[in-house]
């Protein structure tokens, strides 16, 4: 579970500065997304938003607005989505350390039952990977995805799949991280 | 702002019944669009989802995954939005007490922009007004919307321009707000 950025820790120590550098590394590809949806907006090229973390509400102060007890809750979809080129785009952004692949604990169930849906119902579907060690972003197009899920009962999907069948995403200035340009080379998109 | 179901209140003493009637009104328009929208995609016709309500997390426990003090955010698009004959869909959903028209304080600049964006960007694009008093629920697309703002000053608009301009959606019992049917017959989507 990614957690929004700008928000006070309570009882955490970070141990020492590696902690640290992790922790940002996590922030890193929504930051980036972020920034490259901005980008799009700001040029009309694609309006692409990330939805707020849904949240469970438990006790309410409404006269402050407050809100003094809640929990995070379970994604049912993909984080990000919007459209570009009068098409309904969605996608999931997801880091690792992992250095040999994806680990698929990281989607939950429902959100595969979701992709798998806008995928057959001809949306344009992706998941957008970044392998941190490696320093490499990857795109993998839902059709791939499914694919590899319905054929293959490993707990994770291999760095080699990715080099196979995915897009690698270069580092760019602006915007950071131009997943449309790719698209742009992608058939049936 | 309308807060999500199953929710403690603090602090709140509903005086009489009236409260308790009007408060489940205030929730209705939500609940009906939610149960429609899962029956669209039980029947893979649509799918659409309300995004989660934005919340300025401010104090949180992690190890608990628990959210000691939060705040209610404002929105900056519309509260739904999916896929719907391979096109994105859009739109904003709201219930007023009104009997002349609609207040326009129940729109945030942000999101009228975000609504004229997404009009521009071809996407299929509208508001759900329901007038609670006079049991009528309306569909207003973006295009007449905008036309409305551009051409008026009014805080409001009038329910007269809801019913020359708008399409008056059926209460049924399944799907319970069956907006997609009113727009196969709009023209231009």
């Amino acid at each position: 579970m990614n957690y929004p950025n700008g928000i006070k820790k309570e009882k955490t120590v970070l141990k020492n500065k590696q902690d640290i550098v992790y922790k940002n590394r996590g922030m890193n590809l929504e930051n980036d997304i972020n920034a490259t949806n901005q980008y799009y907006r700001e040029n009309k090229k694609a309006f692409i938003y990330k939805k707020p973390t849904p949240i469970k509400l438990v006790k309410v102060d409404y006269k402050k607005r407050r809100i003094n007890e809640a929990y995070f809750d379970m994604p049912s979809t993909t984080d990000y989505n919007g459209i570009y080129h009068e098409k309904y785009i969605d996608f999931e952004a997801k880091e690792t350390v992992s250095l040999r692949g994806f680990p698929l604990v990281n989607i939950h169930k429902h959100q595969i039952e979701h992709i798998r849906n806008i995928y057959e119902a001809h949306g344009i579907c992706f998941l957008i990977v970044r392998f941190t060690k490696l320093n490499k972003t990857y795109l993998l197009m839902a059709k791939d995805f499914i694919t590899y899920l319905d054929n293959n009962k490993k707990s994770f999907i291999p760095i080699e799949y990715f080099k196979e069948k995915g897009y690698l995403i270069k580092d760019k200035y602006l915007p950071r991280v131009d997943y449309l340009e790719i698209l742009s080379d992608v058939e049936d998109v």
